[in-house]
């Protein structure tokens, strides 16, 4: 079969590969039948996360349909149709038990992708089948579900829950790329009086409106002072970081009131200044996290029920074989305005 | 009548004041039977904090007794025995009416021996005196209630609530003075499996063991490790910042598991560094805050039943008058060894 | 003054009695500018609630004008426009210090119309004007606050935010009269997928689907039947009772899925029966409760954002003066399709 | 091998049945221990469980040792020591994968000694091993650890953590047989201010007294007036129903406080009368539940930490081959003094 091979730093390859098979009894062997790409594979291509191994098929995102099943899997059969999560779960070990799968201690977690060949590829092996894919209803079309392969079950529970996201809440999203713009529309869930979203880029700004932002700030101007006079003085009930960098992590410690929630999202690779020295008499609350995606189901449910549009955030649609093309416009999205790509078997 | 005046950066003078009367119908004037010194009032007379000014009375913990009321007073009367707390809280505004009190826009806040004349005195004016009084059964000694006006409420609101402390825990109190003991004290309220403490001090470690510390950690330790064998490699359920200096709040960072929580209760002055870059993955939750004293009257019931031993604090005990020697003790507790002091009228 | 006096069971006269004035320092006394007529002001006619004498004015909702305050009031003052609450907070007790407001122990609670004088009237006297008075923004129209001051958030509270209502979740609320209308309209600020209403009335249940409701369940229909099939078999996550008979709690009751919620709203006369032989394996959580206004700020804020639309359960708008013909038309709802009427000075 | 066998209402015989083997990859086989009787299976002597059927081994406690794994198993091993569960956990299906173990839809929840044969016997096969039995270290006995299988855990979940039991708060438990001293025992966990058991037989208040109750109430006296006197006439925090029949069901809905929480943990027969005429307005929380023995692993590190003596209950020791005299004493406690009986291989 054809894979997206990582041949390290700046290497990719879309190229034959031997086809996956059943190792343990719990797990899958999967078609995929759409996929997607993360700004993660962006790192990885990059050189940034070294745990991935030259050699390795990229990808931790997928909508297939099962092939093959190992002797102990017991919910889902070959025919079915499933989304394959970014997170795999043991289901036994402490943090599973208690829907934390994002730190599997049983040989889940984020692995696909990363300590083992991914879904960027015509069939991927899935282990722990049972806890780690999740049956498609007919009224879910493929391409919407694959969103909650990853960006929307991140954003709503690092962000929106995490946050404490409530009813008549200022929130304020920093950083205005699909993770925030899938924090901005997450976060209407639970219908916040207003949600600002800050950019530097306007075309980034443009699209937190369509999302559902109700004040953009961007570069120049004074996001205390906008946010302060947004919210009589006291500053937003929560901020969530989207970016990734010191700047947006202070500046969301900055704009939070006190007794509020600041909810890191963002994939960091500096360390952050936290002023203590302001922080420590203002009641504020910092979280981060990976996505464990305990909330896919109930995400599933609402887009069954239509009650949330996921295809939105799909800008370029592809072939599975055109695997390189769409990681070009993945990869430029100042030129392409690229948000999501899907590749779909035809 | 007397009271300790703060007379500018290492002045403090025990001297003849005139006595406090009513100013606000909600104003209570209370005489002081039991007075303590807090460390943020040596921190005061350094100089640290700006905004106290000049020719201030100090003091925000006192047991007293009513003298006179306002009109709009309704709670407390002439003759009643009150704590008085180190928070007033007007309880009209949106933070008192969620009872975070400690961020009160109305006037409220920590205002005694900072913005107006608190309570190291023979008298004081409590403003908002229904919502910052609390009245004391016969069955609780003015000095056991003493410890409720800010040290027991700060180390259980701040350290044990915000941290989380449930059942079977593993807790990581970082600092062993007075704030920190009181930590070890309260954390044992919700049955942690085991509390370990962290000091540089033999002594301070000594009295941790006695508060109820399992396992301590001292210098030329490496805490991390400890807490790992202890943990299982996982790490602490929840960490407690009890120092108040950027390498304690970044050892509490290092030693808590992924899902657990940091609590910061000490005051800082600088900034810390929170690596993100590391945290950023592990589902971290942490916090910060003034105590709002919303559990005083949770404290003073397990008081009156029994429930806590407050006095165990108390190392020294003087008559009113003795305000300078008190200071004395408690400023140089490694001399001393002063937990907290107690000054009495006779 | 005019007001609308209950002179004992099915007498009510629209009559001069003298204007009020300040009897405490934390008094004011409101011009009433809107007013509306509640479902319990009927139960008083009918003589169903003995702890209100003969000579009572009636009415706990109104918006008005503060005219003259007492000398402990410090949030609001004579020209102020203002939310007068169903519920008043003396600030001070236990119930209020945890936002209980509506459990009040220190003379608050429903008192308005009930044991002191009420709103329909020209003037009304308001206790604890500072924690039972919401300053209403330019921006909201007095008869849109005054949805806020019972049925707004005595739906959130007690039914939406009592049971635990979530995005994703099936809620059913039993019974579609004006509180079941608020329940079903305030249950969407947390995005559940579907909300299926339960009536006997067609009528009813065509002003739920105006209001929000997914599905209905009418006379004759087996709501078992149509809410096993609606949820894969499993039951309700929230049933929200909305009438107050024993029928329509034990319908709720039997609804509910394993885990699930029951969140009883209705006002009740009469005990029900608790299948406690089926449902002490089932996980259930079953919650009571009077209204605490505890989200009246929140609810207000969303307002004038625009993100609540209350003036839809407006169906008859009076002059003040004709109180008579508003009682009229609000007890016959089902000649005059009446939900809330509201009687405005002009 | 043998095994305790009901053979329809009213006959159970200690006879020989043939030895259990795997049927399915996540099954286990363990060699029984230690195993005791619970309550629940006299009910299903009486014939008072239609679901169990004739020739069922009873029993749903033990503390066995690893014999065999199925294929799927990965977290333990032939040799291992290991708690049996009386819930068994599918860990797949919606309600597992939230830790409601005990509504599990794929298979598990409440079936050993029930729907497939349970632990009374020699040896028994242990669906779900992975999510249905717990490791137990060194430090912790075998009997100590039988108390984990049901008792406790039940008496914690549905009892103390379903009613919310906090620091500081009065707990009225209602039956002091043993699930209502285990909850007595559990409630210690959070600290609170008073617990009062009440019982009709002097012999079980006593034992309450010795598991760490403050006040009893016993036949003759008047349980309203006495928790009115001690809690200022507010009502219990928190009142546990430890008994399964009405009356006791309904007082406790009479103790309780308003805002506070009825936790129902007895096996109801009958219905109940819930006085929603008193309760509607009352803010009270009613909750019912099977454990889901989510808090087993908690449970257990306390018993290993000394956190928790659990070998109280154990009022007789047998071995296992005297099932019948073990039956004898614990269905006539009344003669017997019988808590707990433990049945040990030698």
């Amino acid at each position: 079969m054809k894979a997206l091979v990582y041949d390290g730093p700046g290497q990719r390859v879309w190229r034959d590969v031997p086809q996956p098979s059943l190792r343990e009894p719990t797990d899958a062997v999967v078609r995929v039948d759409a996929v997607t790409i993360c700004g993660t594979d962006l790192h990885i291509l990059k050189g940034d996360v070294p745990t991935v191994q030259s050699g390795r098929i990229l990808g931790h995102e997928a909508v297939g349909t099962i092939v093959e099943v190992g002797a102990a899997v017991t919910t889902v059969r070959p025919g079915d149709r499933v989304l394959v999560s970014c997170i795999s779960a043991c289901g036994r070990c402490r943090y599973c038990r208690v829907a934390a799968y994002g730190q599997c201690l049983g040989g889940g977690g984020w692995i696909l992708g990363h300590l083992i060949d991914g879904t960027q590829a015509e069939y991927v092996r899935v282990p722990f089948a049972d806890t780690s894919t999740h049956h498609l209803p007919d009224a879910v079309s493929s391409e919407a579900a694959l969103m909650l392969a990853d960006i929307l079950p991140t954003s709503y529970e690092v962000g929106v829950r995490n946050g404490n996201v409530a009813p008549g809440d200022t929130v304020v999203v920093v950083g205005a790329g699909p993770i925030g713009l899938a924090a901005i529309s997450t976060a209407q869930l639970y219908s916040p009086s207003q949600i600002i979203a800050i950019d530097l880029a306007q075309s980034r700004l443009d699209a937190a409106k369509q999302f559902g932002a109700d004040v953009t700030i961007g570069a120049g101007q004074d996001a205390a002072e906008v946010v302060g006079e947004l919210t009589g003085g006291l500053g937003a009930d929560v901020a969530i970081e989207a970016v990734g960098v010191p700047e947006t992590f202070e500046l969301c410690a900055k704009l939070v009131r006190a007794g509020g929630h600041v909810a890191n999202v963002g994939v960091h690779g500096k360390p952050a200044t936290l002023h203590l020295e302001d922080l420590w008499i203002r009641n504020v609350t910092i979280t981060t996290g990976l996505v464990d995606t305990s909330s896919t189901p109930t995400l599933l449910r609402m887009l069954a029920a239509g009650r949330l549009d996921t295809t939105r955030f799909i800008t370029h649609r592809f072939a599975l074989a055109e695997m390189e093309a769409a990681y070009q416009a993945f990869s430029h999205p100042n030129d392409t305005g690229a948000l999501k790509v899907v590749l779909a078997r035809p």
